[in-house]
């Protein structure tokens, strides 16, 4: 347990986050290490905790978790020590509720863990339950007792109250109890587990490494073990793997897939593979786009560093106009201010960017970011562009206006936070004080993954409710809260 | 004191290493947290450790050193609570001699403070002190008592001992008796002290922040702190800063400036103006220089990331073949990996870099990077891009061969383990098992550095030791030690 | 928040250990204060580890559980800004099993927390509950999930599964399922529960404080926190206690009370108040009998310390022969030297204690002890004493010999480690090589605590299975597990 | 390495406190761990800090300091391994000054190592230099720059300016610029070094173990290691080890002894010989002597654990009233409150000790403790006692009224802050509320350590400046800062 304080990140409110990568493997030596590497690999889709549980018959079923960054504590000699087996699961997680204090949070770190009749399973799973409340409400009535405020837990005592003859039943007859979109990786003594949700709104991808099979939220953790990339599991897929080999199962009824668009724009890593596509080229293909749909003169092209590269490259290749790099990143940035100073904390995005002065001097600038959220950032960086002597700023952006939260794993700010939900394109434009502001439109993102007739409206192939509020799962927890759904006048 | 081993860091011994990033400020409220900030800027710089000393009436001088990060050690309340003042120092320091163990290590860490008849003095210095050897054991016989194993104590010392009848005196008298290649940051209870060697080979600028001052390595850092970039400390200049202003002094001998060459290829951040010049600029103007000498067709400009990103962009605008992201850093690699297990460290770069496999797949791929030194990462990286599908691979390499040590404050391996000490390019090509390997001439280096004509052999304007084998201050501890300088043969 | 290894005590496998301590308080102002005043007293029943639960209406339960000693983790600011209320419970708990890792450690450490329809309660307890492998499988067939290895939190989950219409009810209808030898602390939102198992085996007094009430497992933790005595909860008790007074409850049937004489012997401290008699008192008239019992001619009465120093006196009073302190106890030996080396773990018990050379000298020495165990430390002790120059040395142990374990809730080797298990007193004598050693007969022991006619075989008032093998209780899953009670011959 | 602050200790303000315990040993296997050993028997004289300097021909001079307790970080293989050699000194500390952060602490941990011409050496004392300040200024101005607050660090100063032909020699020549009482243990890479200044204030003993020898504070820290008590070093000598044998020098002019009375009183361990005598024997003579000067009737004689144990089993065996354990001692107490709450704080004593209610109840109690300082400690203790309903309660002490601060490394309050410099005994009597109170005399006290005809005014046999105002080396530098010596008049 680790005697840091969680982290304050006061610099990345401005972002969608993604909140969470499992991995998992079977049938390799000492599984942790895989699953560490595979964890350190997605860490940008949660840098808050992670947690290892594998297993191996001389010691049953280990499990560590831990506060902050995979390859601070998964990469010890002691740690793997801790960790024997040939089979494990991990997950790593951004918080989104703000937990007290870490006692609670430890508490919520996956993977879960329980033992029950036939032997004991742990769950980890990146998305979100939507009836997590009233399952868990159920579930306290008839006795069950929980550990942590987190949804999978869910899935663990519905397991074991399951009347299933194995594992991989009691699985199936819970996920058929469970609304939301999700992928979980699983494991029991001998067998490795994966699942999508029915509508496959989140990513996973099954690799094969030697003898042994590994599971994935993205490809490019496939590529640091050294596995090779087989396929996606399918939409509404449960694959049950062992020695022998991964047999499918499928507890949903069967559903049109509805792939999170988001994916493309932001959370998945530019390398990795994810919804059948190659991120990177989806990204420059955006950046194609944009520049298509909004031209303007200026002298050079430059990217939000890191997630607007590869769209300000496109935009670059399809203008024609000089790509350089006009805001340097600070590369020992990490999000570990600890009890930051005032002074520190106003620095704000300061500390992890500065302008490149000499460059930006007297040059009309577009800046291409990957998204707008809160709009804080872009302000800042308009400031940093503008007192370094620009000529012109214009942004462009990757993607449509954030109109709307997600329910479905990903931390987004309230409904009247998000910049687009209270302003049009041209408020939103002088708010930040720009010359121009230009989104890519929701049809021209579709033509950007392919679908060269841009959006059906009728039958979207992509989860895209963050920009047009269109839940392709109905949010229960939320709306018995009172979220405000869409109203056909919007 | 943190309770943290020294990071292991088996995957960057392919570099070669700036050891030192000083900064200094007087005038401001809580002179820490500029430091702070400073120190953060240049932690490329040195990440083994950091310190920071500062004064006020109240508590005299104050001081902090700590292993790893200043992120991770001087951001914090209660660290500044312990810094008070309006001036202060300090300095991050990459470790070069393997320090056996962390106690040791902590001694090391700069700034060194002494306390002697005038009040005391603090030092910082980045660069190599080159007759350390010899002062020290002068000192010594004459009873003076080391607290640690750097050259820059000898500096504390030396002033201790002399008759000046002020701090700035007897810092002069102390800098005469010194041979090296350095700049220093300095304090004394009032006064801000900066100092460039006669040949300035290590930066040094000045910035106003303000009614006070900084210093600094780099010009990103007063970036950081918003302070206005003044001008650069002239090589062979100490200025002694008050509160009323600036002074200067000239404690050696003029001199023709040598300024590191490398710095520009490598070392400075591309946001920073050193030298007199834009570090970006120069990058770019590298990339367009390597188009011009060594052409080659291929299908995509790649950078080897982060370094070799801005001669990549040059490569690309001058030869007219896109630009594109081939290979993805992983962004929370950093450098800490602790104790890691066998296998985790067997991963070596596929830790830090991963390829864009979609990306490369059947093309004919150009690599761009900074530098070739023992020539292990590049061999890696090869294999993956091969790995993932390339057609052909590329290198061109924006510094010259690496064939000689620096002993100017830059950990580079024995002249032994440097692959241009050892092989000529056609070797080296072979060795690496590329389609082809170009590094610039050397001629084309000082083009990109502004020299229209190249290099003049007989009055060179830079420090190009590292490439020439002509080192402008005789390394004396070294020679002593064995070292064998070039000889009129070769 | 303790980055410690669990401590290494290779040096106090010589005692049977008592396991555990329950403290609860409820109506004072920040409850956890108290708990950690009360625990810090009862500290000698458990070192390893420790937790408290507390609940306020604005933050719900909170628990805190670490490994070490209160006195390190549970008295700080912070600690208890994260513990707020006016109701709590705690536990302080000496680790039996061998648990292989902290990570597994810290899971079973109590109180033990749940919630459950009713609003969830904490159950901490002192002693062993005999069915627990058996209430345990039974549990998880039907769906429940355990968090820990500790029998504790079966209670936990009987509570949960209760139909009882409160939460009293339900722990009544959880205790009826439930055998063994306990004391337990529990606590709802509202409500403090405590109650003793249907023979009293293990201790617990109440105490007020205030307006408010106080549970301990003895009466010393009343005195440190200012309460008044006031009873003994007694043998099938359950006393639930809100604000408006003390309600009794029994749920068990009527029994004989069997209070355990060990802790009279050894466990509580000198100046508690357990089964209704003074520690202390008990210790000297043991002292007493002993010398009326084991006269001997001799110099010096010499307690081993601390745990013999009562008897002794007692001894000393009784014979008239001066008592005097022989052996000297090091006052910061604690129990925590962390991975000592090889050399420092020989040196066993002479970290421990030192003999009084000057004193001892040619003397004839009577040694008291409070008891022999495996007789490793006794050795080790009389060569220390012979080394120092001792004519004679003679040991008088203050209770009768051990040779049986005990299966509620003490840690005792195994049957075949007690020295009285394989040896009769004489041999004992000869393997430590004393010129006397006697022990106190049961009967003796029974009319130290006030029985006059010594100990009724047919009706015993004490548990004294540790030196008589005949257990009230049958402790039905060691036997499942093998063990072999007293037969008729023995 | 701790990460801990400072221990907060406001529970022991009220007894004087030696302030250092020394240690040195050469000529076995891994010194380290019998310097650590002997540190740990030595833990009484100083519980903040520790250090321990080896030398190995392999490593040099290895060294470590730490905040905190012995047994908490000299023992570990790991900390061994940094510890290599043959010959090692070692040092505990109780800090005096309130130093305001842990890093200023550090510095000033000893045993101070320095090189210098002849290889080095390292030093450690207990005592004070009582022209520390006067001679750190002459050595400032002459250049020497010092690491730390403590006055150790004159000594090496001292010895790097000195031009004596070897260590030894240079350490002689130090010695004899030095006034105060102090003893000291030094090293150089192959001799062992110890001394006691002119009139042998503080105690150091020798000891042999194997073909070695052991200096230390205390003959209790022979006995740990099994070494054999040889003798004392005489006041004013030097004595140089090597593997040869003791050399001995006299580098001061003859003096009579003066030994500080106070080791035997309350410094030292009852089980050390020091200053020729057995410490348990003086403090059950004094016991003795007290029931003689100050019989009264009572029907118990309690000690104030643990110091006043042999004084009241004096007093016991001398008047005939019984001995009994009125006083329980809380054995978790260790001095390592962190940070506690003011609840907490408040407890004071309570923490540490708790009454025998049973016992004490309506008795008539004498109680023995060894000295009264403030006298906050007494009074707390009386109340606890009346409130536990004891009749009468008679305060015994084993020492003469403390009316005078200890200039000779030992932590006294300010002379205003002692009772007995500002009250009359009968003054104290009532300011404490008890029924009758008294010392031991003066004369009493001289008869203890036995000397028939008490203390000879014109030539006493000890210090004992704390009682009479009698200092017998003039305390410069308090002299220097004000302090008022005792006028004939007093």
């Amino acid at each position: 347990m680790s005697n840091k304080m969680p982290p304050a990140h006061p610099f990345d409110d401005d972002k969608l986050r993604e909140e969470c990568g499992v991995f998992g493997v079977i049938g390799v030596t000492d599984a942790a290490n895989f699953v560490a590497l595979g964890l350190h690999a997605l860490q940008h889709r949660g840098q808050e905790a992670g947690g290892i549980v594998t297993h191996s018959p001389e010691t049953g079923f280990n499990q560590a978790r831990r506060m902050g960054l995979v390859r601070d504590n998964f990469t010890s000699e002691k740690m793997m020590a801790m960790l024997p087996g040939s089979i494990g699961i991990g997950h790593v997680r951004y918080s989104t509720a703000g937990n007290k204090n870490q006692q609670t949070a430890i508490r919520d770190v996956q993977p879960f863990f329980g033992e029950f009749s036939m032997g004991g399973a742990a769950v980890a799973h990146n998305g979100n339950i939507t009836n997590a409340n009233s399952l868990r409400r159920e579930l306290i009535e008839r006795g069950s007792i929980f550990q942590s405020s987190s949804d999978t837990e869910c899935i663990i005592h519905l397991m074991a109250r399951s009347m299933g003859r194995n594992i991989p039943d009691r699985m199936e007859e819970a996920l058929r109890k469970v609304e939301g979109a999700f992928s979980i990786v699983a494991m029991t003594r001998t067998k490795l587990i994966g699942c999508r949700d029915a509508l496959g709104v989140r990513p996973l991808v099954l690799g094969k490494i030697g003898n042994g099979w590994a599971l994935a939220s993205e490809s490019c953790a496939l590529d640091i073990i050294g596995a090779e990339f087989v396929r996606e599991i399918a939409p509404g897929e449960m694959v049950v793997i062992t020695e022998k080999g991964v047999e499918s199962h499928y507890p949903f009824r069967p559903n049109r897939a509805r792939f999170c668009i988001f994916e493309h724009v932001y959370f998945s890593r530019p390398d990795s593979i994810v919804g059948g596509r190659s991120v990177y080229e989806t990204r420059e293909n955006i950046g194609r786009e944009l520049a298509k749909e909004a031209p303007v003169e200026a002298d050079i092209v430059c990217p939000v560093p890191d997630s607007g590269t590869p769209a300000a490259i496109g935009y670059s290749l399809q203008s024609g106009i000089p790509y350089a790099m006009g805001i340097i990143r600070n590369q020992y940035m990490g999000r570990t201010f600890i009890e930051p100073t005032e002074q520190i904390r106003n620095m704000g995005v300061r500390l992890k960017l500065n302008v490149n002065r000499a460059l930006i001097k007297d040059k009309r600038v577009i800046l291409v970011d990957d998204s707008v959220v809160r709009g804080t950032t872009s302000r800042k960086i308009k400031e940093m562009i503008l007192d370094a002597g620009a000529k012109e700023v214009h942004f462009r952006i990757a993607s449509p206006p954030t109109a709307w939260p997600c329910f479905y794993g990903v931390d987004t700010p309230q409904r009247e936070k998000l910049l687009a939900a209270t302003m049009t394109e041209d408020e939103m434009r002088s708010h930040l004080g720009v010359d121009s502001l230009k989104f890519i439109s929701l049809d021209g993102l579709y033509r950007a993954v392919g679908e060269a007739n841009g959006r059906d409206p009728n039958a979207p192939s992509y989860c895209d409710a963050c920009f047009s509020g269109e839940y392709p799962v109905a949010p229960s927890d939320m709306i018995e809260q009172g979220f405000q759904a869409k109203t056909a006048a919007e």
